[in-house]
């Protein structure tokens, strides 16, 4: 046999056999085995004696980014809108004040070490920003508390962390290259990526539970692993060519997955092949780790350890509190969510890759991670003697005021007929914005095609510039026009709903109806001059001259007035289709299954 | 990220997308899954258009070598000694008939195709040996026979088949190296290989499923997988430095694994990565093929199939009958053995390795794969009708003795007492080999060390030469003295039993008791002294001058007296702990799951 592949086995041998051990003993003292991993890996690095056991670093690394994308691929099987809203308010707030809080802790921290790096400070902050979903189930599983409250809370907090994450990783990344951010930028990136999630989601679900359905048809272990794997690689595959990071590709497709009826079968077949590749992450991630760099660093080290645990609790108990929650409940959520892990181990690799932070950065990340490993568990127990302690402490007016607090925020759910109305509202906002969302995409995927293939493609087809573009952009916008009139016609019924409510017989009288009237049909003509507005600005690459437009826009509504049911029936087609994947029928079960996890 | 990982990421998403696509569209057409594999490998490798959708091919091919290590390893789980004494001698009969003269078969096309390289031949006869279990187990399951008798018996077949397999491969690995091949060779490396084989399945049996159930307490799938890669891997590793093939390790790692209570829990985690490593190596099975090499071989290709098909019938077929069953059944073995597979990728690989074969020896081998598994479900399926076809054409006599032969073979079974007399021989005649196997491989691995580690490390403790190779000897042959009583007490029960048997009163007479005592001391001395004999030959590297060798053997003496009922105490332990093994419980259960594959 080759050589190579004599070193790569024996590579695989080492991490295996070693990690195996490690993780056996840190079982035994009851510690993480994702910390086992690491361990094993800095005892076979190249950094402490025996030297030289891995040999073909190269392949490891490789198989390791493997990993990465199991790690995130599975965190996004696990992803699930409706577990979300469930715990929505406390885990938006939560997150967004814990993530927010802790990149400023983070970048001040490193600016006050001294750093002279900017980059090293911002890549800090974002280090610390994440806390560490692997970490926290393990605990949570060995404490029993998993089908607690505050568990479900935490769950809805990691869930949005994760999203948040993926954000900051394509900010990094755009920051990498860039060298710098502006608020226009990180605007721009967010609502762009948010965008493609949002299509890329929608258009995922419309197909990929239906192909999987059909490949299920043939109940192979075998046909169902491939076709998952090369969803998940070719999904990847694409997400890099937009060069978004192969991260949010796995999480999104795993996250797309997560709707198909299969998934506790996919869950299976997909866990040794992660639990393979991610353990060959950690220890990669242990093999990077310089014990002397840690020891150099011991105090920077601490410091920021004990930044993230204090940064953590704080941010989350406060933000837990303020979305309502008792301070019992709050606490123990801000100290479940206080460790660092994967991500931060991804974003420190991140700027190392592109070489814009120092080197010390990448095992200060590791070592806190460890250290806040450690603590998790002791924290989450000390929760309630904490709580107790506390609420002693806390004089009698604060805490009546506190009490005061949670009234006042149920009394703001909306109740009886408004609660009806509102939830309405919402589910037609939603829509709208689904719909635009998906007209500004094929919008931008119009435009950005267009660039790249007329001058290519077309032109020997039609000679004239203008010709092609007018084709282009008509062709755009009867592929977008399902979409357009859904949501016009949502738009339209939410400005009657909104001229019933907003206007009242007491004020104006006899009048009533002409006002209602009036208001129900100005608003809808609004809105279609902010889309034309927009649609304009959008494809200003692929817009023809005046005439060809005109021309155009005149055919579009010449087709719209002849096929309008055709598209309404079109659209209500999709829709159906999409409700169907989302509400199929073991969705009870599959709830059940994420929660055991 | 790094380029090179989205090359191989790349690479991955194309393999497992083409992959998916062709084997659904193979299963469609009810074509075992492993040719679609194939031929996606040729679809998107270098020699057909578009080319260079596999750019990172060192990284690919290193991952398909997983997949073999993948797939021997559950060879060896589902490998059983249990399940082959079953079939035992239709097996053993039909295995060696078919890979005797399918190895002469191929060795003379390849002469009388005229090529000129003489390897080229004999590789050909050895990649047309052996049998395709993964393309049998398909069909047969397609069929829905796998239940049958004549299933039994192919699998029975295929078992023995891939333990010759496995030496043939050290055998062709050992002429690759030298470039010739002799008798002693061969008896020579056989005897090793077995040797080696028995003592690791032993120790292997006696720790390795002690290790299982100790991490199996903890019940976490992920240590269970990582405890298993890391015996797999590291077992290779070992063979590899034993100069044995990988292939090898990864078969007898699996047998010993398939000895614990986990064994089924193992396969469930097993099967995916395996799964996902085999298609990969099966696509770069196909990314090595072109095309036009394989229509330039047309013919030698179609006369090889052809006689791959012919060959592989009669033989096996011809062996069924010989060990005794009906001419269906035996006809039915023979059509499903009747194709080639991973073990002739392997073979084929192997050669092109070592570069003492032609290039066009492994499109052959694929294509050859290719025809034959293709005809392999319809040649099942022809089994019954050809079956009673030739059954007419056979004249009256022919059939009548055919009956009478089948007869004579019930006959031969030892019956009544002779049979229960005839089993407590087999058993201890086994025992005595397998403790004397123990013993030789004691004092081999002790030679082996000696001189690799006298020089560095014992020389700084003992000066004088002889005083070293005293301390060894001695500590060799007090290692191995639970063995040597253990086999000798066998041997003396042996004796008693024979000299009770052979010496009838009849003949004898009144000097029958002393007659018996003598043979029954007699043996056990002639025992002790080839057994001597033999441990000489064997440790002549190490044996002491003659008067430290005395000294030694009579201190050795000592010990035996003083310590006998120890030795026996510690080998019987060992025994026990082997026969738990071997009977756990659940045996039942494990059989089931075996035949369900």
């Amino acid at each position: 046999m080759h050589d190579s592949v004599i070193t790569f086995i024996s590579d695989l041998a080492v991490i295996m056999i070693v990690a195996g051990f490690v993780t056996i003993i840190f079982h035994r003292l009851k510690q993480p085995v994702v910390l086992g991993y690491i361990v094993a890996g800095i005892l076979i690095g190249p950094h402490t004696p025996p030297f030289e056991l891995i040999r073909d670093e190269h392949t490891i690394k490789v198989l390791a980014e493997l990993g990465v994308i199991f790690l995130m691929f599975s965190l996004g099987l696990e992803f699930s809108i409706r577990k979300l809203l469930k715990v929505g308010a406390t885990a938006l707030i939560a997150a967004v004040l814990e993530i927010v809080v802790m990149i400023w802790l983070g970048y001040q921290i490193g600016l006050w070490l001294g750093w002279n790096n900017n980059l090293d400070a911002l890549f800090l902050g974002a280090i610390l920003a994440i806390s560490s979903t692997t970490i926290i189930v393990k605990a949570l599983n060995d404490l029993k508390m998993k089908h607690e409250r505050f568990a479900q809370l935490i769950f809805g907090v990691l869930i949005v962390e994760d999203i948040l994450g993926i954000g900051l990783i394509a900010l990094l990344s755009g920051v990498a290259i860039s060298g710098s951010v502006s608020g226009s930028d990180v605007f721009f990136t967010i609502s762009k990526l948010s965008l493609f999630m949002i299509v890329a989601l929608l258009v995922g679900i419309l197909l990929v539970p239906r192909l999987l359905a059909y490949v299920a048809r043939f109940r192979s272990n075998e046909m169902m692993l491939v076709t998952v794997l090369g969803l998940c690689f070719g999904f990847c595959l694409l997400v890099v060519k937009l060069e978004y990071s192969m991260v949010l590709g796995a999480f999104i497709i795993g996250a797309i997955i997560a709707e198909a009826k299969e998934l506790h079968w996919i869950e299976k077949l997909i866990e040794p092949v992660r639990d393979m590749f991610s353990a060959i992450f950690f220890v990669a991630v242990g093999l990077l780790l310089d014990p002397k760099i840690m020891i150099e660093y011991a105090i920077p080290i601490l410091i920021i350890a004990g930044a993230v645990i204090l940064g953590k609790v704080t941010s989350c108990t406060i933000g837990a509190l303020i979305a309502g929650n008792d301070g019992r409940t709050s606490l123990k959520v801000g100290m479940g969510l206080s460790q660092i892990g994967e991500f931060s181990f991804i974003i420190a690799a991140l700027g190392m890759s592109y070489k814009v932070t120092s080197d010390f950065l990448y095992p200060i990340a590791v070592a806190v991670s460890a250290i806040t490993t450690l603590t998790t568990p002791y924290l989450i127990r000390a929760a309630d003697p904490v709580a107790r302690q506390i609420g002693k402490m806390i004089p009698q007016p604060v805490a009546r005021i506190a009490g005061l607090y949670g009234e006042w925020l149920n009394h703001l759910h909306p109740q009886g007929t408004n609660a009806v109305i509102w939830n309405m509202i919402k589910r037609i906002l939603t829509q709208i914005g689904i719909n635009m969302a998906i007209v500004i995409a094929i919008f931008l995927c119009s435009t950005y095609l267009a660039v790249n293939l007329q001058s290519s493609f077309l032109s020997h087809w039609i000679g004239d510039i203008d010709w092609r573009k007018s084709l282009i952009w008509g062709t755009t916008l009867v592929i977008s026009l399902p979409f357009l009139i859904a949501a016009f016609r949502k738009f339209k019924a939410l400005s009657m709903m909104l001229a019933e409510m907003s206007v009242r017989e007491s004020i104006t009288g006899r009048h009533t109806q002409q006002v209602r009237r009036i208001i129900s049909e100005t608003l809808p003509l609004l809105f279609l001059t902010v889309t034309m507005l927009l649609l304009s600005a959008l494809s200003a690459g692929i817009l023809p001259k005046r005439e060809a437009l005109i021309l155009v826009i005149l055919s579009i509504v010449a087709i719209v007035f002849l096929l309008r049911s055709w598209f309404v029936r079109i659209h209500s087609r999709l829709q159906i289709a999409l409700y169907e994947t989302l509400d199929h029928e073991d969705r009870d079960q599959h709830e059940k299954n994420e929660t055991d996890e």
